[in-house]
C-alpha cells in the first residue's frame, strides 16, 4: 500500500493537487496532461523516495505524456513549448516528484544542446529522432569531472575514462556527453551517444540523501567509438551557445520552488486535517495557533519573494534564446538574471523545507509522511555549485559592474 | 554648507542620480521632472535631516513640479496617473528624500479619499479646488488615536479634541480629517477641512527619530466648526472604499523601497569612491573584498525580491481601483498582496539599511555622509503598524481562507 | 560492509574521535570508557541509521559500559555522579549517535523518577534492582496521549489503552509509566511496570526520520495487573518533583548539541581531507576558502553560544537536585535556565547541521557519509514540544515576572 | 530639563537602575560607587547624545569617581583591579552612557599600555602621576592612520602628521601616541605625551552618528617635541605586550553588550509601562501580546548567548595578563577567544538595539526617549574593525589550526 501525507486521487476527487487558490500557475495546453501526470506520481512518490533508485515504471509516464518533446522545435516534430512554459511544467512536477521533475527537465536541456551545439543537419536528425522514437535522454556532461577523453582515431573519435553525477542517464535512450577540448574545464565539446554503443557502462550507483531517483550515477567509457558526425557542431563557444548553463541554471530554480510549493501545501493540509493543537497553545485547533499563523505567514513569503524572480529569469532567456546572436553584455544580464533567482529560491527553500516541521510537530516526522523529503531533495540540489559564489558575482557586477563569465555554472 | 555623500548636482555633470543599468525605472511622462525635482530633494537632504522640522522651501518645490495632482482625475483637471506610476514616482522620491516622499504621497491618498467618499458634487468641488489653487493636503486621521469628537450642532457640526501623527497637516490648505461614526475605530466619517478655520491649532511637535521633515505632529481642535457639505459622503464604508487603507499601507512601502534604493546606491558609490579595503582584508581596493561583494549581493537580493511584489500590489490595485463596485473577496485579495509586498520590504528596507554599514568602516559613520538616516526612516516607518499581525493576517488566509478584516491598517 | 565518514578506531590511530583542541570536555573518570563507547558506536551508526529499528547490540554495548547506574545514589550502589557530568556524557555519545545517547539519557530519567517521586522503601528496592539486575529502563510516559487509564481494582490497580513516543521501551527491562490522576495531563502518577508483565505489548513500530534507533513506538495495555506497592509515591507534585519536566528537557539539550558537535566535526574533517575547491573558488585547497571559513567561523559560533548556557542550566539542575525542597519561584528559574539553554541550542543545531553541507559540496551528500542524520535528529527532537512557547515564556518572565508553570514540558 | 525614558534617580526611588533579577552582576567592591556613577550618567544621557560634542562635567565625574586607577597594580597607588572586573563596570556604563563608557574603558587601556611597553621606571613614573594628578588619559594610536610620522633628533624626537580617531583625547592630560616604527602597521612604538605639548592641536571634529561624546576625533601635530624616555621600552613587540589589542577587543565587547543591555532594559519597562497593545492584538496589555513575548524572549536570548563568551573571554585574558611571559599559542588562543565573544557580542547587539522598536510602536520613536541611541552606537561601534574577517579568522583555525596573527586589531 502506498503511505504518504498525500491521499491517493480517487480519494481527492476532483479536487486539483494544488489549491489554485495558493499556487495559481498557467500551464495553458498542457494544464491537464501536467495534472494527470502529477497524479500519477504523487500516488507513490513517498515511497519511491525512501527506496531510491530508478524508476523506469515512471520514467515511462513521462514519455507517456507526449511532454518530452516540449522543446523540439515544431519544425522537428516537437511542440516548441516557449522556455517559462516548460519551467512551469518542471516546477509542478517538482512539487509531487522532485526527481522525476529533474529528469523531466534535464530531458529538455539535453535537447537545447542539439539546438545550441548542433550543425543544422545535426539537429535534423536527433531532434527528429527524439520525436519519432520518443526518446528520453540523459547526460554525462559533469564539467567538473575531468576523468573522460576524448581522442582523435584516423576517422573518428574514442572516448575513455568515466564522468559521474550523470543524471538521467540510465534507461535513456541518448546521451549527451562532454568531454574537454583543451584544458579548461569550460572549454569541451558536446557529442551524441546512443546508449546501446559497445563499451558503455551505466552504473546504478547514485546514493544521495535527496533527489533520490534521479539516476545521477556514474558513466564508464572504455574505448568507446565516437563517430565524427556525432560531435556535435563544428560550434566554438559563442555567448548563445553558452545558454546552456543558463538553461541548466534555470532548471534548479525550478527545483527548488517545486519543493517549496510541495512542502508548504503539505504542511498546511497536514495543519488543518491532522494537526492537534501544540503543547502550551491556547487554542482549540491547530489552525488557530498564532505562531503558526505567523510563521506560516513568513515562510509564505520566502516562497513568494523567489517566485517573480524565477518567472522573470525565465522571460529574459527565452528573450535572448530568440535571438539568433547575442553579445557577451545581453549574455550576462541573463545569466545575472538567473543567479538573482537561483540563490533567493534557493534559500527560501531550504528555510521552508526546514522549517515547517515548526508548525506541525512530532507526529509529522514518522516515515510514512515522508515530510522530510522536500528538505532533503532542496539540501542536495542546493549543492550543485556553491550559492556563495553567486552572490559573490552579483556584488561584482553591483560593484565593478563585471557580468559573470560564461562557465559550466554561471 | 550642504555636505553629504550626494554630491550637488552640478558636480555629477549629466549622470542620472540613481544608475539605471542597477536602478532602471518607467516613469512614463515624468521622468524628466521627477529627476529634476530628486536633484533639488538631493542638495539639502543630509541637512535638513540632521535639522528636522518643517521644510517649506521643498514643500513649495513639490507644488512647483505640478506633480501634487498627479492623482486627480483629468476630469477634474489633473493628470489621472494610475497609481503602479505614482507609487514608482514616490519611491523614486523616497531615495532621496523620504520625508518629503511621504509628505508628496499622502497628498495623493488625501485625493483618493475625496474620490472614494466624497458624493460627485464634493469630488468635483474639491478636487477643482486642489487642482486650481494648488493645494497641498494634509490628514488628520490617525485612526489610533480616539481623542477627537464630532458632534452635530443644528445645521453644523463641531469638533473637539485631537489628534497625533498628522503627517503633512503642518504647512498644508486642507486637512482630510476623520472622526468616530460610533464605537469601533474602523467606523469613521471623513470630512475636510481648510487649515485657516477658526480653532484649529497645528502643532510643530513632531520629534521622531526618523522621517523627520513629514510634519506628522498633532493637531487640536476647539469648537471647530465644520459646514455638513465639508462631510464626505454620504458613504457607509464599502468594500471598495476600504481600498483607503490599502492605497496608504502601499505608500508604505514605496517609502522602505525608495530608502532600500537609496542606501544601497549611496553605500555602493561609497564603495567605489570613498572606502578603503577592510582591515585583515586582502585586497587592493574595498570593491574587490570576496565579504564585501557577497554581502552587497545578498543585500540586493533582498530588494530585488520585494521590488516585483511591490509592483504587482499596485497593479492589483489599480485593477480594484477601477472597477466601479468590489466584493469583499476581491478586496481583500488586494489586501493580502499589499500585505505581502509590506512585510517583505519593510524587512528587506531594514536590513539593507542597517548592513550597508559592515561593507563601508567606521568612517562612513561621520554625520555628514547622513548614512544612518535611511535605517532611521525605515525604522519609524516600518512602525506605523505591526509587521508580526500581518504574518499572522497572511497565515489566517493560508491555513483558514480568511480574508484581512478591513480596517484602518489592512 | 559498514561505510561512513567517520573512519573505523584502527584506522584513526590513537587520535580522540573528538579533536579536543576543539571539543574540550571533562568526563572526569569516565572519560576513558566514554571513549571506548564513542568507538563502539561510532563504528556503525551510519550504518544502524540508514536501517532503522531497534539496536538490541548497542544497548548491550551501553550496558556493559557500566554507565547504566551512572545516576543512581552511591548508597544504592551506584556512581551518584552529578548532573552536570551525566549530560556532558550523554552529549558526547549523542555526537556520534544520537538514538542510543537518548536511550542512554532515559535511562536516567527514569532512575530520577523514582528518586523524584518513590519513597524511601521503593527507592531501596528499584534502584537495588537496578544496579544488581542491571536494569534498562525504558518508559510510556508521554504526557500529551490520553488513552492510557489506570483503574483500581481491590487490592491492586488495572491499566488498559495506549501510549505513543514510549522512547527505549522495546528491549527495556522496566518500564516507567505514567497514567492521569484527575483530568489534567499534569496530574498524573508515576508507576514502575516489568516488561514481562501480562498484557503489555510494546510494538516495533517507530518510523522517525530522525532518532532512527530510539525505540520510540507505541506500548499497548491490556488488563495489566499493578500491584499498589508499584505506584510510586504517595507524593503529589511538589516543586521537587516537578524537576523531572526539567531533567527531561535538559536531556533534549546535550542531544541538539552533540549532533551540532558531530556534524561540526565530520564537516571540518571532510573539508581537510576529501572536498575539493568549490566551483568558482579561486584557491587551490577547501580549507582555503574565504567564503568556507566564514562559514565554519559563524557556524562555530552558535555551538559555542549554545554551549555556556547549557552548562549553566545543568549547573543550575544539580544546585536544586541537591536542596531537599525548593520553592515554586526557586524550582521556575531552574525552569527558565533550561528554557534559555533548549531554545538557543535547538536553533542553534538546526542550523549548523544544515549549513554544513554549504561548505562541503554535492559529493557529501552521498548516503555512504550519513551527513544528514545530524540534520534529522535535530530536526525530530526539535519538535518534542515547540520552541515558539518556550520564547513566549521567557517573554512572559521579562515582562510579567511570570515562571514557567511546571508541567511536562517546562 | 532632562528628558527621556530613563526617569531621574529621585523619580525612581531606591530601586537600581538595571532590576537585579534580569541583569544581576558582580561589582565587587565597586557596586554603589558605580551605581551613583551611572545614575548620574542616566541623568542626562539622552540629551547629550542629542547635543554630541564634548562631556567635561561628565568626564569631572568619572574622575571624581575614583574609578580611574582601577587598572592601576595597587605597587603604584592604584586599585589593581581585575580586568573581568573592570570590563563588568565598563558594561554597567555603557548600559547608561555608552559614549562616557568608551573614555572610562580607554584610560584603563592607556594604563595597561604603559604596563605593557613602560620599562619599570616609566611604569612607576607614569602610572604614579596617573594616580596622584588624577590623570584622564586619550590615545592617538589609531594604526590604520599612517599619516603620523616620528623622527629622531639628535637626543629627542619629534612628532608631525596626524592622527584620527584619537578616542578621548580631547579633554585629557595625557596621550598614548604610536607611531610607525618601520613599515608595517603593526610595528609600532608607544610614545607617552603630555596634552599641553606645543605643537599638538586636539581637534573637536568628531561627528559620528553614535558614540557621540567620546571625542574621537582627530589630533595634529607640528614638530611636536618627544623626549627620548618619553618613548616607552626598549620593548619590541611580545606575545604578551600584544595583549594590547586583545584588551582593546574585549573593551568593544563591553561597549556592545552594555548597549543591548540598555535597550532591553528600556524596551522592556516601556512597553510595560507606556506601551499601548499594538493595532492587531487581541490583548488587553502590551505586555500580554505573544509575539511581543516571543520577540522579547527571542532577543533575550541573543543576550544571553553572548555574555558567557564575554565572560569567559576575559577570564582567559586574566589568566594571560597574570603571566610573566607568554607563548604566541597562549596568545592566540586568548585572541581567539575574545573574537569569538566579538562577533557575537556585536551581532547580538545589532540585532537586539534594532528589533526591540518592534514591541514598541510607533511612539516610541520619539527623540525624547533617545532609544535609537543604543542601536546608533553599536552600529558606529561595530565598525571599528570588520567582524566577517574575525569570523574567519575563526574559520582558519578550524580548518587549518592557524591562530589569528597578533595586528591592531586581532
Amino acid at each position: 500500500m502506498t503511505a504518504g501525507l498525500r491521499l491517493p486521487p480517487d480519494n481527492r476527487g476532483d479536487a486539483p493537487l494544488f489549491d489554485p487558490r495558493l499556487f495559481p500557475v498557467d500551464l495553458g495546453p498542457y494544464a491537464e496532461r501536467v495534472e494527470h501526470l502529477s497524479r500519477q506520481l504523487a500516488a507513490s512518490a513517498v515511497e519511491r523516495d525512501r527506496d531510491g533508485g530508478s524508476a523506469p515504471r515512471e520514467r515511462e509516464l513521462l514519455r507517456a505524456s507526449g511532454l518530452l518533446t516540449l522543446a523540439v522545435p515544431s519544425a522537428h516534430g516537437g511542440q516548441g513549448a516557449p522556455w517559462p512554459l516548460i519551467y512551469r511544467i518542471v516546477r509542478q512536477l517538482a512539487a509531487v516528484d522532485s526527481s522525476l521533475a529533474h529528469l523531466f527537465a534535464f530531458q529538455h536541456l539535453q535537447v537545447a544542446t542539439l539546438q545550441l551545439f548542433g550543425n543544422p543537419a545535426q539537429q535534423r536528425h536527433w531532434l527528429g529522432r527524439t520525436v519519432q522514437e520518443r526518446w528520453f535522454w540523459g547526460n554525462a556532461t559533469n564539467g567538473r569531472d575531468r576523468r573522460l577523453h576524448l581522442n582523435r582515431r584516423d576517422e573518428h573519435y574514442e572516448l575513455n575514462g568515466c564522468k559521474s553525477f550523470c543524471s538521467g542517464a540510465l534507461g535513456a535512450d541518448a546521451l549527451i556527453v562532454s568531454a574537454p577540448r583543451g584544458h579548461s574545464s569550460d572549454d569541451r565539446v558536446f557529442l551524441v551517444l546512443p546508449t546501446q554503443r559497445e563499451g558503455l557502462a551505466i552504473n546504478d550507483d547514485w546514493d544521495g540523501f535527496g533527489q533520490r531517483q534521479t539516476d545521477s550515477g556514474s558513466v564508464q567509457f572504455e574505448n568507446v567509438f565516437v563517430h565524427s558526425e556525432e560531435l556535435l557542431g563544428p560550434s566554438g563557444a559563442s555567448p548563445r551557445s553558452t545558454l546552456r548553463a543558463c538553461l541548466s541554471q534555470l532548471v534548479l530554480v525550478q527545483l527548488y520552488l517545486g519543493n517549496a510549493q510541495g512542502a508548504l501545501e503539505a504542511a498546511l493540509r497536514y495543519t488543518r486535517e491532522q494537526a492537534r493543537p501544540r503543547a502550551g497553545a491556547e487554542v482549540l485547533s491547530a489552525s488557530d495557533d498564532p505562531y503558526a499563523q505567523q510563521r506560516f505567514g513568513d515562510l509564505w513569503l520566502r516562497y513568494r519573494s523567489a517566485l517573480p524572480l524565477a518567472e522573470e529569469a525565465a522571460q529574459r532567456l527565452q528573450a535572448a534564446w530568440d535571438r539568433p546572436a547575442l553579445t557577451a553584455a545581453e549574455r550576462g544580464e541573463v545569466a545575472l538574471a538567473i543567479a538573482e533567482a537561483k540563490v533567493v529560491s534557493a534559500r527560501a527553500a531550504l528555510e521552508i523545507t526546514a522549517q515547517i516541521f515548526d508548525n506541525l510537530g512530532a507526529s509529522a516526522t514518522s516515515a510514512r509522511h515522508g515530510l522530510d523529503r522536500f528538505w532533503r531533495n532542496v539540501r542536495v540540489h542546493s549543492l550543485h555549485d556553491p550559492l556563495d559564489y553567486k552572490s559573490r558575482d552579483i556584488g561584482r557586477w553591483l560593484l565593478n559592474n563585471q557580468l559573470p563569465t560564461p562557465s559550466i555554472y554561471s
